[in-house]
């Protein structure tokens, strides 16, 4: 027998996590701010509830995914939020990407009431969330994992227990870095691979197993080449996360002049109404300054 | 029957290379400037030639491994320089990194004499010199490439013809560019990694077969988290080849803010005399910025 379990936040990711749970036959009771998302989930099998106090009284376990911190905060700790209805022993999951530093704080208040918490946001797109394939990064004490970990095997294909409350969202702050730095790389690479005349699918396939190789440049580089700027995710939403990034490095003292230049690419991208494009576009920002486009050069017979 | 060939420079590259060619069965006569790098090669089976212009009368095709663009020019137009005794119908491979410019001047300059180039910058390293498993990537006239494959594939596991001549120096240029993205991102991230208290090793885990992954990360952030910074690549040997990154980009008129922030972070640590140290060391710089090192954590029971 497992526990009912409450989801709040029914967005491209919420929705397609639920989906799974509901697969995996476990009770799923949900709620999100436009109910019609959470009437098409009626029909999986999920029990609508009226608000976030309601999710939590009717559910053991409660797993979120909202946008950013205050909207956290507010399912949380808001008018209707999930403390007026959770008891002692409710088990709070947050899977959206949010401050690591307010995460502790907000683990600290709830722990006043007896309420446990696991920071788990997650990685791999509206189609690990639809799949069941998402990276899961949890930071959270070990009982708490355990109790979660049905739930997470259901949406996740990689789960990694990476530290105490608030690890998780140091570790998603982590990944997007990386992506940061591969993405910038690879838009200097591209442009300069333009403008120096190169075949630019030669050009790529020549580094791309070698010490060049990253995820983002065989999976995002062949869609530059294609033009093909729809989003695996969005530039808007990752600059949420960069500043995320910034916070928490200042927060620390940490110096990172990379990804500052990148927040500030992003947002001439954003500025041109293009923050709705994937973030593999950071790329057209050092197109304009530069002048030209990269074009897939057409196959040839000769060399 | 294959031709005899020539090999001009027998450093760390040059000399594993040139072992690889004989083992292959091939004749070769060699020059070094330091003679001793040269006598060693005699017990495999190579032929010491007495300057460039020696190894050009002697052999059809003539292979260079050297550091620079002047020490490229030297070894072909110097007075002792191949072109002295290459007959019509001779072919140099530059396997050296040097400018796509100048690799395009210098190819102008041999057609007058009806001497032909191709240029083969490689990667791979130290290892894949001894090996023969370098990357090969080459720029060159069809029948020119045909002519010099025998003699890439006893040297090189993966072997690509990028397009005409100076194409082979811009996609190495391409290769960097790619790198250094990558390498900056690993750095930024786990000096955030370790500001916020993380188990690095873990978070490592946790990020390097998704989206943030790359063959830096795999390869060289284990080595970080070992303090090791042993040279795969030198950062002095990487400044060369960001230099001519940014003056290929300045001729051809191309921004690249984040290879030129990367050039000033690796010049603090060649000014600090740490220009021995492997790429990866880049995380240095940013250490020092940051007044703190990244320390692996001890395994630890819980979590």
């Amino acid at each position: 027998m497992s526990e009912r379990i409450g989801f709040v936040g029914l967005g491209i990711m919420g929705g397609g996590m639920t989906r799974n749970l509901l697969k995996a036959g476990f009770e799923v009771v949900v709620w999100n701010r436009t109910v019609e998302k959470a009437n098409v989930l009626k029909e999986q099998g999920a029990t609508v509830a009226t608000s976030p106090r309601a999710v939590a009284e009717s559910a053991g376990i409660v797993l979120i995914c909202v946008s950013d911190t205050p909207d956290v905060r507010d399912v949380i700790f808001g008018e209707q939020g999930l403390v007026h209805g959770a008891k002692a022993g409710t088990l709070v999951v947050d899977h959206s990407t949010i401050s690591p530093g307010e995460t502790k704080r907000i683990a600290n208040e709830l722990d006043t009431k007896g309420i446990r918490i696991i920071d788990a946001p997650i990685s791999g797109g509206p189609e690990g969330a639809a799949n069941g394939t998402l990276s899961i990064m949890a930071g959270g004490d070990a009982a708490d994992m355990d109790r979660a970990m049905p739930f997470f095997r259901a949406m996740g294909k990689s789960i990694t227990h990476v530290g105490p409350v608030g690890a998780g969202q140091m570790v998603k702050a982590v990944n997007q870095t990386l992506v940061l730095g591969t993405t910038l790389g690879m838009a200097e690479a591209l442009l300069l691979a333009q403008a120096g005349g190169l075949d630019l699918q030669k050009a790529l396939d020549a580094v791309k197993d070698g010490a060049a190789g990253s995820w983002m440049l065989s999976n995002r580089g062949p869609q530059i080449l294609d033009r093909d700027f729809r989003p695996g995710f969005t530039i808007d939403l990752l600059q949420k996360d960069i500043r995320l990034v910034l916070e928490a490095a200042d927060e620390l003292g940490v110096p990172l002049p990379g990804t500052s230049l990148i927040f500030q690419l992003y947002r001439t991208l954003q500025r041109a109404g293009d923050g709705g494009k994937g973030n593999h576009g950071l790329v057209l920002a050092l197109e304009r300054l530069a002048g030209f486009e990269i074009e897939k050069s057409l196959p040839t017979t000769d060399a």
